[in-house]
């Protein structure tokens, strides 16, 4: 399923006693269209106040027995879904298919209105408002030296036992028409506060707080610091995950159970 | 002053008892800043929630007095407005300049959703969702015969002694990245209620429950229709102003008063 969600008043994606989450209210319309509880797996386990354009999950559905094609479940999740998520289309997947395992890459956007006449109210749920100018041409420079795999325990919230080694294959920043600055980020998978804690490090490159190499040197410590704030969740959005070809799920699927005893490897936030 | 709003929380531009519209709100920040009651003449008076991303107001303001820049006017101002208003700059005009008498053309934005994967939740303030697919070509072709200088009654709400006559410049419609279909209008002046009206009866011919030359036969009834369904607020953009250059606003004025005697006729909603 391709969701889309604006996290505004969501507790994050996933299920948490007593919160509404994007998770819960998906499963509870799935359990009310199939009438049985349906459990869903994510490519992006998005955060408190993050928002979703690109989301993916996938679902063991009893379509057949419900006698329902995969358009007529999207469909009916529509009607019950309340206005802050939806779900763009549903189809049948190889059953080697996995929305967490078998992404291959996350990209997320992170948009900030750096200059006040950015700042639309139209936007002001998935855009942060900055009180400074931004030098994007710094912030590009300064991004050059964290692309590529590294350790970004520095840029992580840790976990227990989880790896913090990932693959940054790209962060772009572009200004818009409207003058906002959208921080285009994509990796294999993302530890936990990773692309609001780099956003946060490239800002203060960007107006001037730090120097260029900051960032690099950041990284290097392997170490999280309380000195790199992490950007607020309003202006990142999870805007897509790309997966093989179908005709390579299988094949990919056996290599990823090999990998995965790196624990958490893929834990994305 | 250039202007933007989120129309929802909004009961419409102009001031009305007991309401909270952009008006009073802005001018309760202006008679804060400067400490004396300010009235604002606006460019496009917009209905209840409508948005605006360009809308211009002028007021009279004692900024000598209060020692105060048109750039500190704007920032203070902004300091005090609610997240859903907010004042992009303010600069200081002629005095010949009039925002609503003065303004050569209004532009407006309609924004459908009228497929699933184009219903972002992120957007649903500003974008209308249509539940069947819109034929944008057969839009634009029934939209053609409605350019140009007409009397648009059969799309106005009546108003007393007021014109109707209008030069629709530009009615154009394009379908964005996301799948949204934007329809570009521009005008000299829009009668009230006009450019949802339009877009009402073009979506009409659109989803195909009226013929490609009906909106042409019922602009030329010169009769409001109740067959011409109003569009929704929600989907409805001030996007723009046009005026004069500085150094003719002088002349346009004095022009203006004598065209001013046909009642009404720069009335814009």
């Amino acid at each position: 399923m391709d969701i889309a969600y604006d996290g505004t008043q969501f507790a994050g994606w996933a299920r948490q006693p007593e919160m509404r989450t994007v998770q819960q209210v998906l499963e509870g319309a799935l359990a009310t269209v199939l009438r049985e509880p349906i459990g869903l797996t994510v490519a992006g386990r998005t955060d408190s106040g993050v928002h979703a354009t690109g989301q993916v999950a996938h679902a063991d559905v009893p379509l057949a027995t419900a006698g329902m094609t995969a358009d007529e479940l999207a469909r009916r999740l529509r009607r019950l879904l309340p206005d802050d998520v939806t779900v763009y289309q549903a189809r049948v997947v190889p059953s080697a298919f996995d929305a967490r395992f078998g992404a291959l890459r996350r990209h997320y956007d992170y948009r900030i209105a750096d200059r006040p006449s950015a700042v639309s109210p139209l936007r002001r749920w998935d855009t942060l408002a900055w009180h400074r100018p931004l030098d994007d041409d710094r912030m590009a420079r300064a991004a050059t030296a964290l692309l590529g795999e590294h350790d970004f325990a520095a840029y992580c919230r840790r976990r227990e036992g989880a790896t913090t080694v990932r693959e940054l294959q790209r962060l772009h920043w572009r200004r818009e028409a409207d003058g906002v600055l959208v921080c285009r980020v994509s990796a294999d998978a993302f530890c936990h506060n990773m692309v609001r804690s780099l956003v946060g490090a490239l800002v203060a490159v960007g107006d001037g707080r730090r120097p260029l190499d900051w960032p690099a040197a950041v990284l290097a410590t392997r170490q999280r610091s309380s000195e790199v704030t992490v950007a607020p969740a309003n202006g990142l959005t999870l805007v897509g995950v790309d997966y093989p070809p179908d005709d390579e799920l299988a094949a990919r699927a056996a290599l990823t159970r090999a990998v995965r005893t790196a624990p958490d490897r893929h834990r994305e936030r």
